[in-house]
């Protein structure tokens, strides 16, 4: 498969760059081809401004919506957007990682989702009727291919359980996984999740290694998180709420949007 | 009241840029003090780097956490960063107005956080025994003190709707509502949320901006989300997971983490 990881990290000589390294070389080895956008490394730009649409005359307004359709639609997208876009579509699978900063990711990375996810490419996509509200949420331009995150977090797993004070991890994530990642066609892997790293030693980083390598070697293969499509019939058009009936009775928020018994993580 | 208003739209001709304004005038004329971040007209810098930590030397490893805490022990954060730690000081409330992007804030909204929230300040502070975890969620700098939220999202609101394909607002909002805003110790209110906001017409706007007024005047009123305390007896610790029989025991995730009834939004 060809396989891009985008890195955001600022320390190259962190935990992150470690684990990037243990990631590349595993899928290289399984005969992957990786390639890496390094976002700190980049320097990449992080604001969605009137920088990114050079067309724009100086004093029309800037809509982010509007503008970012026209310059996809004309080609003008900047070249470092041109550039990710080019990524993606040659990728049969996307890795994000990064180190949770405030239950999200660090701002250069949304940076890069504001600015490459652009209309027409990430959302806009596709025809709205009454069987259909464009091609997003399982359906869209990135279908097909598969998606996951590598992800630090400085506190207990614990504390990110079902239980634990954080909020569970999976429902912290979702906003990446189902809104960002799926939403425009991804099959979605359960997350690879490092907890406590700022007390990691030795032996703890290798079992890290390890169970990381695990993932890298099942990439093609492990079930993604059974979400539900959009046009597949279970959310009414054009309200989009699940339908009645659907949805285990215990369930509520995030998890009534998974489809059976979750994934095997 | 002080109250400082971070603002974080690329366009001040925008809606947007609209409601700020609402917003402003509105709590000018109840006798507020009001300060606003415009983070696009600043410039802010959204990534977190070595240029943050001038006193790390050019050879040691730049890791955030440590890195922060030494700096705001120091006293040498940089100057922007420690302006914005003055006017939260300041602010007896704090409002964040954005656009939802990915379901999320703004890279630069972001960048705000990951910056300005340094390790002293914001998180790390307190003191860690079998009852008490720090300072946090509830507890902490800026606890006494009121934020909210002021967001426009593009999307339908039945599409964020309880049983809605976006997932719930409330538990979209609630890494940012709970995580970044109750963690320092915010009283957090209940979000100010336009949806729609591509389609609106005139009459659609004045209705938004007389909601927004109401919500601008009860401001000191209004009843904050009830979360939890992290310290005060509904958590284990140090696992920090809710004690068995706490929560509606219909409820999971990121509701378990509500006292009682939710707030009267």
């Amino acid at each position: 498969m060809n396989i891009l990881l985008v890195y955001a990290h600022p320390e190259p000589r962190s935990l992150n760059g470690a684990l990037r390294d243990v990631a590349v070389r595993e899928l290289e080895a399984q005969g992957h081809t990786v390639r890496v956008s390094d976002l700190y490394a980049d320097r990449w730009k992080s604001e969605v401004d009137r920088a990114d649409f050079p067309t724009l005359t100086p004093d029309a307004r800037l809509l982010p919506v509007a503008a970012s359709k026209t310059a996809f639609d004309t080609d003008t997208l900047t070249d470092d957007v041109k550039a990710e876009i080019e990524k993606l579509l040659w990728a049969d699978a996307l890795i994000l990682q990064f180190p949770l900063w405030w239950f999200a990711m660090p701002a250069i990375l949304k940076g890069w989702v504001d600015r490459v996810f652009a209309y027409g490419f990430a959302y806009g996509v596709g025809e709205h009727s009454d069987r259909r509200w464009g091609d997003r949420y399982g359906e869209g331009t990135l279908a097909g291919k598969r998606a996951m995150l590598i992800v630090t977090a400085g506190g207990w797993e614990e504390h990110y359980s079902p239980r634990g004070v954080n909020g569970p991890i999976d429902d912290l994530l979702f906003p990446i996984n189902h809104g960002i990642l799926y939403y425009p066609g991804y099959d979605v892997l359960p997350p690879f999740v490092a907890y406590s790293v700022d007390r990691l030693d030795e032996a703890g980083f290798e079992a890290m290694a390890e169970r990381l390598r695990e993932r890298m070697r099942t990439l093609a293969t492990t079930p993604p998180i059974p979400y539900r499509q959009q046009n597949g019939g279970d959310y009414r058009i054009p309200s989009m709420q699940l339908r009645p009936g659907l949805g285990d009775p215990d369930a509520a928020g995030f998890a009534l949007h998974l489809n059976g018994a979750g994934p095997a993580s």
